[in-house]
């Protein structure tokens, strides 16, 4: 793994989370000011960290990141806000004495994952940050502490890498995330940081993580639930004289590869459903537009009898169709075909004969199902990936009593 | 039960649905020519009788409606539309001899609801016209058995009966509704019919059955799946220069009783959605409209994560408040607050204490829970119905294999 150049990282233990020794408190530090883009939550309901880091972003003069998983300090009111603000100010006090340069609170992110509704435990926090500040460090194994850090409920490390070349040479990209299904008590959170050493102007990154994001963490569901607390973060060299910011050609070349990374580390969340037996892959071909494909996508991803029919292996194409057909933009019925896993099913608007035992044993045959789906009018495309439903997702989601 | 004068009903088998007896063919008759208003779905993907019967509503000439339950004539092209329109043909040309007055195909309505992408078995569908017309009579037996032949997966019979006083007198209002979730192989359809001997403008029809429509089968899911069959249709005297059309002020009274009819009709669907343990209602107040209160309603409705949370007896404000976060309206957060079973859990954006456990005893004693959101702004208010979700549903929806 080739990580990026300026960067430290640290994962450790503060006793946030009730087992024994999981990692709970992350910090992430450029060793100069750094540019940082976001995107966040649109829920009304925000966590305070959100609300913080939001007006934080984006950034041309940014140190660090800091979280801690096991408390999402959501809807904890003033007393929350006041909290996220002190995990800032610990990080930039604790970092000033080890690494060059001023530093303020302003020039720190917060995110935080976890339970809802109840206060952070600001004394294991505390701990935890100067803990971690003790820690920092540019290796692969620093790096993948901090990946176990902020994972709540994953079953998995959630990593991928990049390398994107420019006139100025390669340019590392690395980056983290952490979400699944429900299985904690409270809502999941989706949290994501990716970090480079190329060098980017605040808005060029704050544009191109947008765009990433509509093509990757915009397009996954498990239960369509948006959290209060998801954050995707882009920590990026702040141009100087010597290195300016990439040039539009250059950065056109950087932003597929942040794209390509991000879709990645997106399909790695409905991957880790809880109980989930298939990664389901939706695309959608022939919309007016990207973003009425976008709304195909969502509705056939976002249907409970499309994701039991996969769980029971059923190439049910009424159900596929029919989802596509109420998601509030035009389509043509009357060209509209579908596949599943390379197999037509329909098309014109009418079924097609075909051996249903087939379509079946492709589909329980593997975790990935792919729907394609034509719906004869345009150039709109959009791929969407989720889960199937089935009795261990309602099982775990129902067994928690507050 | 008192029914609408000048109505017929009959309900037969004729062996289009597999279980021996279980009706299938149902006809409603006018003896006069009579007012027809009519709501369908929305889908894109329409059924061929729902493109028929849209065509012929509203109407001040109709003479009755047929109706088959066991397939659907949905994704049949060309096949389906001809069959559709044979169906009116054959009710029309079969009463020519039995019903005083000229009628012709286009003075009849047609429903169909059962399996997809399956033609129509025609033959069974004129021997059951045929004998169906034998049938007619208008007893409150004949009117269950044309209640009956309409269900598909429903577990039990839906109607509902309602009196509007007007200065012309009283008048019998009667529905039968079909629906509920998916046990069957493909998608479900709500059908719903609703009989009045009120006299009514067709236009006056059509805007009363629609505004009823948005109160009661608009605000109701069981899998948020809207089928291609969905109709709702209201059959009403035809005013004469002896009895005219209800006057404004007996027409508002009319719609009322109309409106509390559709609702009691429509919270029985979700009240059968399979395996469900609740029902579970949903009032939002303070939105800043009815729509964005519908909004709000329908984003709760729709979560898997807070129908399992009340399969599981568990007072989750977080899901609840949360799924009203991404309603995409605008809510206040800092002057929300959330009541399960009369029971505040949730106050000016922050979590209440309470005792989970009495909360969670009320919600697992009952059928029925209310769940009460004032969203902190203005008028609009809105209520919805649903079903929890669990492991029956799940099964019964994964099992099927085509």
């Amino acid at each position: 793994m080739h990580l990026p150049k300026g960067f430290r990282f640290a994962g450790v233990s503060a006793g946030i989370k009730s087992r024994a020794g999981a990692k709970d408190v992350v910090l992430i530090v450029s060793e100069k000011p750094c540019t940082a883009a976001g995107v966040y939550t649109t829920n009304q309901i925000v966590a305070a960290p959100v609300v913080l880091s939001r007006s934080r972003t984006p950034s041309n003069r940014l140190r660090g990141i800091v979280v801690n998983s096991g408390n999402a300090n959501a809807c904890t009111g003033v007393q929350g806000d006041r909290d996220a603000a002190e995990m800032t100010r610990l990080a930039a006090e604790g970092l000033q004495a080890s690494i060059s340069g001023e530093m303020a609170q302003d020039d720190f992110l917060v995110m935080s994952t976890g339970i809802i509704g109840r206060q952070l435990p600001m004394e294991k926090i505390r701990t935890g940050i100067e803990r971690a500040i003790g820690e920092l460090g540019s290796s692969e194994a620093h790096f993948l502490n901090a990946c176990d850090g902020i994972m709540t409920t994953d079953a998995f490390r959630k990593i991928a890498d990049r390398t994107a070349w420019s006139s100025q040479g390669n340019h590392a990209l690395v980056g983290m995330c952490k979400g699944a299904g429900m299985i904690g008590p409270k809502m999941a959170t989706m949290l994501a940081i990716v970090v480079t050493d190329a060098p980017l102007d605040r808005y060029q990154a704050q544009r191109m993580l947008q765009a990433a994001a509509n093509r990757s963490f915009n397009c996954i569901s498990v239960e369509g639930h948006m959290s209060t607390n998801d954050s995707l973060v882009l920590l990026a060299t702040s141009p100087t004289e010597q290195t300016p910011a990439l040039s539009d050609a250059d950065a056109a070349i950087f932003e597929a590869e942040l794209t390509e990374l991000c879709i990645e580390l997106a399909k790695k969340i409905p991957d880790d459903g809880e109980g989930a037996t298939h990664l389901i892959e939706i695309q959608i071909r022939g919309a007016n537009t990207d973003a009425d494909a976008d709304a195909i996508a969502r509705s056939i991803a976002l249907s409970n009898l499309v994701k039991t029919a996969i769980t029971g292996g059923d190439p049910n194409w009424g159900r596929i169709v029919s989802a596509a057909g109420y998601a509030g933009v035009p389509i043509q019925p009357k060209r509209t075909a579908l596949k599943i896993n390379g197999i037509s099913l329909f098309d014109a608007g009418e079924p097609l004969p075909f051996d249903a035992k087939t379509v079946s044993s492709s589909i329980r045959a593997q975790k990935l199902t792919l729907i394609e789906l034509q719906v004869g009018l345009g150039p709109g495309t959009a791929t969407h990936w989720t889960t199937d439903l089935n009795s261990e997702y309602v099982r775990f989601n129902s067994e928690y009593t507050t």
